[in-house]
């Protein structure tokens, strides 16, 4: 293998002579060889936008020469299409704030852009990493901006899956609106309850969390670009700092604000500690659903057996005919994993020290990891699942008709005590509660049947 | 000491002849001597009032004769008042989804409403816990809804206290806006910024919080008051049900709404994993905060000393004239306990099952002791630091002046590799990167003032 | 009421003139109003019990004079005792890793140990509460052990409960041991067990609790008292520090050992994360055994109803005759809240800065609370629930006879596609496997029946 | 494209012509397209050696066809030796327990086994995935076996990396035996210490998690192998059972153990749970640690500066010269992660249901990582950073020298109040303490010098 030598202020070393990252990127990835993984693409190509925009104010506010800008931006064009991706080697997991990611993009845009001009790699001339392709920039101000407004992207995408999830859930209560089953509370037979009713709350509960992502979307689409190092902007001209946020705009295809502060917009996370939070409520419902969607297609015999699951795969490689909640079991842990993936970034993003959260790298790995999982998750839960889902009615009606619960509807009428007893007895005997209540009270038959309606117990007012 | 007995479905008991709380109380706190806490004095006042509304309702519509009704409001009201406090004997972290707290408040109630009407604790006539306390209701629609509104109540004097220490922020802010400072981003030496800015930063980072907290604060407001046991209402009369709510608004104070669903509101805790994650994030950045001020308080001769906090008491039992940082150590571990309690509420909020949420105490308790020590902890931080923080003025400048951070502002002039070069030799030479400037760059020392000049540097755009 | 004038470094003070505790005190209550909470009784107790140990050491190498020995050793006596306990007035939560505390204590045997030598309070003479009461100690050194030693004595008394689960359970397997159930994996009928082995296999995984929780106990014993400030011994003499641990051992009545190394031993505090770790596996199999007998024992007509817990109170306010898993309930929420807890000592023992970690308070906060509550939720879950499980055995039978999945035992003999077939015919006819068995695959019926005695199935080898 | 029409239980199905897995995995592919992630290596491994274990049994035991057996154990060693690697295409996120995988591995083999048999693939015929390659196998046994012993390989190289760790900052703390600096509790000046000190409770603190490490790892060699649905071993014969686990262990290399409850080895995940709190213990020190050189090393002129951290790779884009600390950030950040994948795994472990654990996948998947990143973190932490920390011995006397904190030695000769003084002056008039004592107390500046040896004071006893 051929390799051209490079050198920066630790020293010279040598890197791949038809590389594009150079010296600063192999440093980096020599230091973290952490996790193994890759950086999220959307991430890279969006770093590239801001590199981009930068560029193009840079040149209008006569920062930039036009020759070299036109450059640079090609270069980016190239990276924004999927070139070059595998030039971009360092860990996820990473030390320094994203630097070494800043200085892998610097290199590699540097390097192609200095190749159009008709300059060798690894020269940096014309273009220099920080002269030129980082100009006005700080790894601080640039590497939030990209992620963040990556993140905004991935996001939408997350929010529009939930939502179908939302309405999947939505349409079952209505196909369930006559079914009735037992309402159980703490795992023990309450009183009646229709199918319809579990759905839609299931259906309430997410769309709840589609108003809450919805709702702190936007707060990533304010971002600290124009801050360079600290927030004061240090190194950027003034005019570069006013212009280059609707630069990036026009690119990126959505407003991109700059924040009011551009100080605290570099060192306080607390916005994606924020959303982290609200995937973790959507979590928890989702993690909830799918329980109690486990619990009523337990059995098929031995379980509570209300309502089946779409039969996707086989279950078992063991037991034939088995067939398990998969996606339910795929959403806990998906659930499990964003929640897990909340701590890390509450973690993180409270050990921020001064001017600036050292640990941007980690926050954004777990923050992209949940949202992706979710994506793709509820998606699979809707299609696999949720849409396939039957009521087993006739075994919803014997369990309803059986129980015991239903003489809560008696104690109005006969008061708690009374109603105990006859619960106690229908429990004992094995049989009937409408029994029991015409023999030990007096009741007529037909009054007896009145109250213990059904039908009238699930009316919500 | 004398006793009495008392009988339930489980049996015959002996309790305490003076006692207002009965056999089913007696049970219950035998059953869970867990922690030895106490339950939040404002929610046994608000589930007091809960019960008031009940039977006011209840008597409204004609289901309860005016004379029983009359008796509960009195014993309701005397609760209310602080009286029988020590009669509540329930541990706070208990099974049963809150039954056990509700049936103590529903024989207290019985049995001074007896008493009222010239009966005996214990025989439950004419008023019967069951029947007429608690008629109507449910556990699963009281103790939420008697829950929730105590939480609105605590939570609003929280975001008071949180408005407050913003404020204290900002005004330190602006008392500090001439003051220059060094930055230090990953905690080396970067360039300089105001101790305003600092400062700022702080007082938006909590803004922020206070936005948070007061965006869900009303989701407190709406509750599932008349679904009783899942959510349709059964054993309640229509017309209680819809009036109910009004009722108790009235007597509380403020809106009290009623779920649109009351399936929903009653199975589903996702709002209290909102509240509980918003906390947290307050919780990030007061932890944030506080450690900022921990560093930059640290010394006093050999650390920053840039700023100091009041002295409020001696540092330490064995070192002479030692001042800590007490107050932000104080609020470090609230923010830490905030975040345990954040995770014990997700995963009681995520373990519904089905028609409810049987771990409701449990989340109750976390939540109220969050809401609880963060209202008192940054009342304390207020008081007894922010205020009183005084800049090291002539440290600050110290430091800035002889850092070599400020070599940033030439690299947009010579290049950052020159920069670099600049920023090693007056490392290595233990001199000023001014003089080092003149030297190696052939720049006039005014020239080279005026790119240094530290004001300039801090001016965000 | 009536004041005293006293005197810090931080100024004049009015205290109480009845006080015991003094003008430091004062200011840590004021400073720190943050949860209301008590501190621990046995904390306080073995507080007292180390200054005894170093005022002893003390006299005994020639660094304190008898009379004023003799006069802190009986005050330490007396609050050891359980006198003086409203004298402690520092909140739990407090800033300050512990000073407030420990010159709560010096200023209260100060002032006790003076009045006892004819002297007053608050004039700290002849006995001063730093120079006597703790002389050759820190807050650093003094807290922790105190600390260390009191999670010991909890410690201890939890395992013993936890032992006592542990052999509960394995009876209730002994008793069940002829107890045919459905097995089920991913809530789906999977292949027969014993109800004995379910038991077993909970007895099995709480014994390894009892193994990790005693193979850490010790760790507890050792500890960093003799250290003073940060492990360097400054301030106590030589003699002092080799013999002060063996002194306390003396009273103590266990054996304490000095650290090996006396600067670790005070800054990292590693050991308190791994015991409440070790708490939190061990909530990890109580929540999924509590989970189990939940599930077991839903019902009594829709759950699975294979056992039944016994009743120890009226499960609901509204539904007569229920009766609620409330003490598996509250072993959930007991084990939710130590996680949450294990979270925040997690939290705070990672933030410990260079020499100390300042945050020492809320670590043994949350530690004694996840021990006191597992403690005393282990017995009553013994007491109330487990030694009175019944099993519903011709439930069980009945389930396990009805079911699909003992088709698993004929895979073997006809392969897996033709045993699946069998079992998706007999789900949708609502047959028996061995019915189908026999008619699709010409096996004679007592053949049939002796591959699927369910006895030989349950058979672990 | 070309297909094969394969069919299961659900139905017919595409699959691609040249596949080696088969339709069950494509399903399982299809359903959960959650992570994008890949499944760990070693563990595919590992299963093929569960598998090749398997069939050698069988065949040893008579229940598998010598030739069926040697095509089985060939294609295993293919696999093993990481052909078909691609063919494994189910998600690490995955629902179903296993059961994708572990017939990912069925289908594979099958289809490998009968090509080498002169067989088309997608046949399943002499060989069948279901009743040859996983007989007397159930994925309730195999794929845990394969985990926890891949597990166990995992966790070994980690341990050894960690011990590395432990034995660098040995090295660290004895070269720099005679450097002295100032120590700090709670961020303020407090008594001097050496540098020593420092890394030796370091290296202490890590040596501990060696400890707990090793302690643990044995558990992972433990295995339900045998078991098969739900730790009845139904379906494999008597003898396989008793022999399987030594044929694998023999394969394996190492002693390979079959739980003495495989009831209890298939339904609770505690030890994983365990396992990943100590790895969490472990990364409560990383923490801590890497927290502590950034701090110490923090500068190089507005900081501490007490070390100098290894100069690996530019620290700034934007600031020339600096450098920052990045491998102790990107451990913090390796430790931040591990603390999130503990909660995955916490909530995960809890979630079990009777006879098995459905979230083995996200468990495992977050164990790997843990494991995984700490032993390329550390390994890249000495040899990046450790080895090459250098003292500032110039600063450290310096800071020292002109410390107040020193005063506390003169505490135990004049008293508290007179030390704490002295202390106020120095700080007021900006003096040295030594130079206060002399005039304000009369004493002699010989013996002043005397007690004020700083090599006196860091001496621990």
């Amino acid at each position: 293998m051929e390799f051209r030598n490079e050198r920066d202020s630790i020293g010279e070393k040598k890197v791949k002579k038809e590389a594009y990252y150079g010296v600063q990127s192999l440093r980096g990835y020599e230091n973290f060889r952490i996790s193994g993984l890759n950086t999220n693409i959307e991430f890279i190509k969006n770093l590239a936008l801001v590199k981009k925009a930068a560029a193009i104010t840079n040149e209008k506010v006569g920062e930039l020469k036009s020759d070299l800008c036109d450059a640079i931006v090609k270069a980016c064009d190239e990276v924004y299409s999927g070139e070059f991706i595998d030039e971009f080697i360092i860990d996820p997991i990473q030390g320094g704030a994203g630097t070494s990611m800043n200085m892998n993009m610097n290199e590699i845009i540097a390097n192609r852009a200095n190749e159009i001009l008709g300059f060798e790699k690894g020269k940096y001339y014309p273009i220099h990493p920080n002269d030129h392709v980082n100009m006005g920039q700080s790894t601080n101000d640039v590497i939030p901006t990209a992620a963040s407004i990556t993140g905004y992207k991935l996001l939408v995408k997350c929010i529009e899956n939930i939502k179908v999830l939302e309405e999947a859930l939505e349409e079952k209560a209505n196909e369930f609106e006559d079914i009735i089953k037992m309402g159980r509370t703490e795992m023990q037979d309450a009183v009646p309850i229709s199918l319809a009713s579990e759905f839609r709350a299931f259906a309430l509960a997410i769309g709840r969390d589609v108003k809450r992502l919805n709702n702190i979307k936007d707060s990533l689409l304010t971002v600290n670009l124009g801050g360079t190092a600290v927030g004061t902007g240090i190194t950027a001209s003034k005019e570069y700092i006013e212009k280059v946020n609707d630069v990036l705009a026009g690119l990126f295809g959505e407003a991109v604000n700059q924040a009011d502060d551009l100080v605290d917009g570099t060192q306080n996370l607390d916005k994606y500690a924020e959303i982290s939070s609200q995937l973790k409520v959507c979590a928890v419902n989702i993690s909830k659903i799918s329980g109690d969607l486990i619990l009523m297609s337990s059995g098929p015999r031995t379980g509570f057996a209300e309502i089946k699951l779409p039969a996707k795969q086989n279950g078992s490689s063991i037991m034939p005919g088995k067939v398990n909640p998969v996606m339910p079991e795929v959403m806990k842990q998906i659930a499990f994993q964003i929640m897990g993936n909340d701590l890390t970034i509450t973690m993180a993003t409270q050990s921020g020290q001064l001017e600036l959260n050292a640990f941007y790298p980690i926050i954004m790995h777990n923050l992209y990891e949940s949202i992706i999982i979710l994506t793709n998750g509820v998606k699979t839960f809707v299609d696999n699942c949720i849409k396939g889902i039957e009521a087993n009615e006739r075994r919803c009606n014997n369990l309803v008709n059986g129980s015991i619960g239903i003489v809560t509807a008696l104690a109005p009428v006969l008061g708690y005590e009374k109603a105990a007893s006859i619960a106690k007895t229908a429990l004992k005997t094995e049989r009937y509660v409408k029994d029991i209540a015409v023999e030990e009270c007096g009741m007529k038959e037909n009054e007896v049947a009145k109250i213990l309606n059904i039908k009238d117990m699930i009316k919500v007012s």
